[in-house]
């Protein structure tokens, strides 16, 4: 992260010190702004300041140009409503993953909204709390912002600054867009990850023994953590009920064709029903944006086997940088039972041929 | 793949040239097995015979030991019944992904059920057709196979030699736990990706720009052929109906607690509902069996940053694999618009602290 010198105007304080707040803290602090911490448990606080995020907030010296409410959902908005109070100076920003209900409290509240301005940056990890912060943690993510008719155009130069001095691209969205928008493509699919990934459970290990990579990537984020997901979902209930349900009329669709086809296996209109759906899902596949926020390109891919040993991924890749050849993606498929594993290398369509033919002189065996 | 000498006895007849056909007819020319091909499209046949995997069947010299029908579902069970009749000498299998229609189809046609044993090895590319065959498609799966009280146990062996000298790992299972089996790794959540991915289809740019790699995941079976997806599930629409319609059941609490949510959300009995469902996808995400068919071990995990140009990752490998560390998984995280990548690499536990160490040290930016 090469961002000096910082466009941010500190002091800064950040209320609430997991894994954003303290990851926020880190990368200003490193670059020499003063940052003040604050956190409901004084164990998570002083954790954040161990690693180097801030100090501990004192009453005395607590004020901020800008402040960072880093908490979760269901506490957000109060705690801008008091930051707005509490530092009468100061630009106020949440960070947490819904913008509308955020807003609405700070407008109930009568709070002073030219001060405030919502924002999501789209970061995260599979490990939470101050301890997995990491100064990197924003960069090159979109980081949205959602300022209202009432907020002041400074506030909003603010946070932005803040974004891009993360390393993360600001985006300007209503909060209503953002909320739609995230009900789409997280919230939605968490729930649709978690319902597919119940049925599993009990399943006899026979069955499951016979899972392949596609069921491993469909079911990954149903890892994600209960307390937070369910406040998240809450908080943007309506936009993701109404998704939800249009995807509930489409999967009853194909539940009443498999029916007809369980009775007579060729049935038209059940089959035609079933093609549709499919059919469906390779346009909606196709329309994610790929790597770097464009269209996807196709990539050439080469499929190699790796004996599933030290260094033996190790020695594949340092062959393929050796041959200056860019890896646009990677996946590795796992063996079931065999210590063996399949390294499937994404290149630059015209490059795959002769990735292939290098990588198979040196002794590697290629699949295809 | 190191399977000399073959245990299969030859000659070997191959129905259907597509991408499983030739990749078996594939391997076993290459051993020196004679292998006579056939299929339905003269150029599929033709491409498929040029490719290396055997000669076209002719009459006159069409004597089988073991016929391998490698055709789509719906046509598998005909010809069967077909190549039972023609091959009175020989073994038949089939390798279509749905096992009880065809044992069905068979049974009906009053064929010697006793030369016949249905299969399926878990194998399969995103390419299709036989130029897309190798022959190491099937090393490291699973292969199951389905014998019936008919079935002869001389014929189980055969089938089963084949799957050996394929490299697969066989495994003994009846055709309707089979069909239950895969409808619930691999049926359901195929239908479940699609009419999630289709949700995505006419979304603005501006919320699709927001996907990160969750999306990703949940969404890339999503792909998947709608003709042959279509004949799959018409083949197993009884085993898959019946865990759709549980998974809807799910998904329907959890858009009733959603749509309570949206007129207040703390209303408990809606938040409890939400975090119920996101729990029990927690649990059945854990249920399946990480690498080699075990339960998953927990990994140490290592993020981190790498430049996008040509061997920046091949150098981060040829240092991980320097250090004597094997990587159990790895997970490349495209970062939207900005030219960097975050590569997880997971080591076994107690091995992350010391690999994050010695990176650091060349000079490498980790994350956490």
């Amino acid at each position: 992260m090469n961002v000096a010198p910082l466009a941010t105007t500190g002091p800064i304080k950040i209320i609430g010190t997991g894994l954003l707040g303290t990851s926020i803290g880190l990368a200003m602090s490193t670059h020499g702004l003063a940052v003040s911490l604050s956190d409901i448990s004084p164990t998570t606080l002083a954790l954040a300041c161990s690693v180097g995020a801030g100090k501990a907030a004192a009453i005395s010296d607590d004020d901020p140009h800008l402040v960072v409410v880093a908490a979760p959902p269901d506490v957000a908005g109060p705690l801008v409503v008091q930051a707005l109070e509490d530092h009468p100076g100061a630009i106020v920003t949440d960070i947490a993953s819904v913008k509308g209900i955020i807003a609405r409290e700070v407008e109930v509240a009568g709070a002073d909204a030219s001060r405030y301005v919502g924002s999501h940056p789209m970061a995260g990890r599979e490990k939470s709390g101050p301890t997995a912060a990491m100064a990197d943690l924003f960069v090159g993510r979109p980081w949205v912002l959602c300022p209202t008719a009432d907020t002041d155009p400074t506030a909003v130069v603010a946070v932005r600054e803040l974004a891009v001095d993360l390393g993360a691209t600001p985006l300007v969205m209503g909060a209503a867009d953002h909320d739609a928008s995230v009900a789409l493509i997280s919230h939605v699919p968490q729930v649709v990850a978690s319902v597919l990934a119940a049925q599993l459970a009990g399943a006899p290990d026979q069955a499951l023994g016979l899972a392949g990579q596609g069921l491993r990537d469909v079911t990954r984020i149903a890892a994600g953590d209960p307390g937070l997901w369910t406040q998240i979902l809450a908080g943007n209930a309506g936009a993701v009920a109404d998704i939800l349900r249009s995807l509930a009329t489409d999967l009853d669709a194909v539940i009443n064709a498999l029916e007809r086809l369980a009775q007579n296996w060729d049935d038209a209109a059940g089959l035609q029903a079933v093609a549709r759906a499919i059919t469906a899902g390779n346009t909606g596949q196709a329309a994610i944006p790929g790597k770097h926020g464009t269209r996807p390109r196709a990539y050439d891919s080469v499929v190699v086997l790796v004996p599933d040993k030290p260094g033996e991924l190790g020695r594949l890749f340092a062959e393929v940088g050796g041959l200056d050849v860019n890896i646009e993606d990677l996946e590795l498929e796992h063996s079931p039972r065999q210590p063996v594993g399949l390294a499937k290398i994404s290149v630059l369509r015209g490059v795959g041929a002769s990735l292939a033919a290098s990588l198979r002189a040196q002794g590697w065996t290629i699949a295809g």
